[in-house]
């Protein structure tokens, strides 16, 4: 990304931890111009960053250094924390866990004095990629996702304006929560999600294949997440095990009425009521999800969708698209879809309502074939 | 759809229902030439499915109709089967309705006569849009989508032959499978998922807006389909509600075992073998997820996704895709996403492994930057 700004962080920054997210900062921050100092257990993964670029090895005189950055596994984080607030007396320390409430805990358990806690801020970039490391570090890792700082009491506020500071220059928008709320909302926006996507996608284990074959894009919407490292879910979902319980808790709740109206239905054609609890079910997930905001945070709009059937070719959807430049009309999201046995892909276009009309008719006059 | 052959079937072809199925049906045989007649207990939606050309009004003399199609809600199916056998005693009926067992049991609750349940093969086209009615309709819902034959026992060779020939027509991809097979591999791979993501989105209604404001694609992906209508999903689960219960039932003891291992961890840091517990359920995810089918039905491969950073203007997709298309790298499947407070989203375009490099450095040298 090319910097709009000059960046406001002051180096030697120092970031400990050199997989995917410190790596990112480091490349970020580098490609800004701020010194990087780099640190990891392993020296091979230490090289790694190094080569890639992400910063340089420890000099003398880094003591000068004014912020740290760990970005270690959750399960590690605290205690690299307490160590770096230890070493370096004037620096101010963030870490990028996905959890903050546990990570907090035990640095205030291990770090009486709160003159050094004042200089601790949690923090935790919403943003991530399929692989790990340094070799899938990206300098734009970071580039319009939410950056949440969950400081404890006592904070100092030139601490808050240094890691608000790498975020911003990193490109991320910075929120201030506090580490319980944010615990509480990556339970529900986050965990909860990853949980029931991994059970849902687990079911599928004892299907025939002839089952499994009829599964659509809904099913695939659902369970994308499952893919998902399990060795990294189990630190995540232990670091923030109570908020995650408490969600599941009142799904399991939810569940168990959905559950138990199913059963009357099966059984002598439903109970009063069991219809209507079904519907109550599906109806609070209209609501729910209608909150979730859409496209650049704004809030959520319906689109409409137009299908196009698009030949299964090299160049085939950059002539769609180009077309859709040419009338003008802008792509809000994109679904592809694909079916056993056909050699058509389905594009599904959404775009503002008052768009479709225009965008279908122009399409198939173009030779376009506009499916269901 | 361009037909590549003449149609099968033969006509006239009544079609009993012209909301969004019935009427594409009848768009589509209409586009090869069959005649198509119409019938609806609505008068007003019967003659929005004519005006869309989805075929004519009833004449003297379709009595000799061969084939009957009841494409009604799910909850008057059975009824309108039966009244079709015993109305066209030479023709073969089909249904469209997403549940089978339970249609099935309720026509042969009301005929007898082995004869003429020979004359009578449920169907189920896996294809819909977000929108319904005889206005949505279109010629080409069911291009490319499994269409499964359930039939009952006794069913005649030439009824079989009649409907998979409306579903070959079609365009769709006709598999047989018994009522119980079907209605257990969707509650699998559609009903269930359906009530777990309305469950995981009904999360998000008591959550304060800056916790829902870190949304990100997963959870978007996971709830996307919980905007489903609440009434059809009530006839839909209603009509599967035996097995749909079983699945949510082991969903949910699976659920549990996760629920008391974070509980546990959350308490006291753990007993033996709750991360593990929670550990197999993500890693059973992994597993159950990899058995989805890829693209055209194909086995599910592992694509690796090259993020690209494209300015919200129309036809800069267009020039994205028109690039890739010259630099000679299909587009396997693609992902956009949007961020809070920016005016460019991210493009994840998924491509096959040996095409990353290549695409990412041609990219680059073309002027694209590559995000993380």
């Amino acid at each position: 990304m090319t910097p709009l700004a000059p960046a406001h962080t002051r180096g030697p920054v120092r970031v400990v931890g050199t997989g995917l997210l410190g790596a990112s900062i480091g490349l970020g921050l580098r490609s800004l111009g701020v010194d990087v100092v780099l640190h990891d257990a392993s020296p091979t993964a230490l090289a790694m960053a190094r080569d890639v670029g992400a910063g340089r090895l420890p000099e003398d005189g880094d003591d000068t250094l004014s912020l740290v950055v760990v970005a270690a596994p959750p399960d590690v984080t605290a205690d690299l924390v307490v160590a770096e607030l230890s070493a370096h007396p004037d620096a101010v320390v963030t870490d990028v866990a996905s959890v903050k409430a546990s990570v907090l805990r035990q640095v205030r358990d291990a770090v009486r004095d709160h003159a050094v806690l004042a200089r601790y801020v949690g923090g935790h970039p919403m943003a991530g990629r399929e692989r790990s490391g340094a070799v899938a570090a990206r300098a734009d890792l970071f580039a319009g996702r939410p950056w949440v700082l969950a400081p404890g009491p006592g904070v100092t506020a030139q601490a808050m304006a240094a890691v608000r500071d790498l975020a911003t220059d990193l490109g991320a928008v910075p929120l201030t929560m506090s580490p319980e709320a944010h615990d509480e909302a990556v339970a529900r926006v986050s965990h909860v999600p990853q949980v029931l996507a991994s059970l849902v996608a687990a079911r599928l284990l004892d299907s025939p294949d002839d089952a499994v074959a009829l599964a659509g894009q809904g099913l695939r919407d659902v369970t994308r997440i499952a893919a998902s490292d399990p060795s990294l879910w189990v630190q995540i979902l232990g670091g923030n095990a109570g908020p995650v319980a408490e969600v599941l808790a009142a799904l399991r709740d939810d569940l168990d009425a959905v559950l138990g109206a199913l059963r009357s239905l099966a059984a002598d054609g439903g109970a009063a009521g069991a219809r209507a609890t079904v519907a109550r079910a599906i109806q609070a997930g209209n609501e729910g999800q209608a909150r979730i905001p859409g496209k650049h945070g704004a809030p959520p709009t319906r689109y409409e969708v137009v299908t196009v059937l698009v030949p299964d070719r090299p160049g085939e959807l950059g002539r769609l698209f180009t077309e859709m430049g040419e009338i003008g009309v802008n792509l809000e999201d994109l679904r592809l879809e694909h079916s056993p046995g056909q050699p058509v892909g389905l594009a599904e276009v959404s775009v503002v309502p008052g768009a479709r009309a225009l965008l279908e008719d122009e399409l198939v006059k173009r030779g376009w074939t506009i499916a269901g």
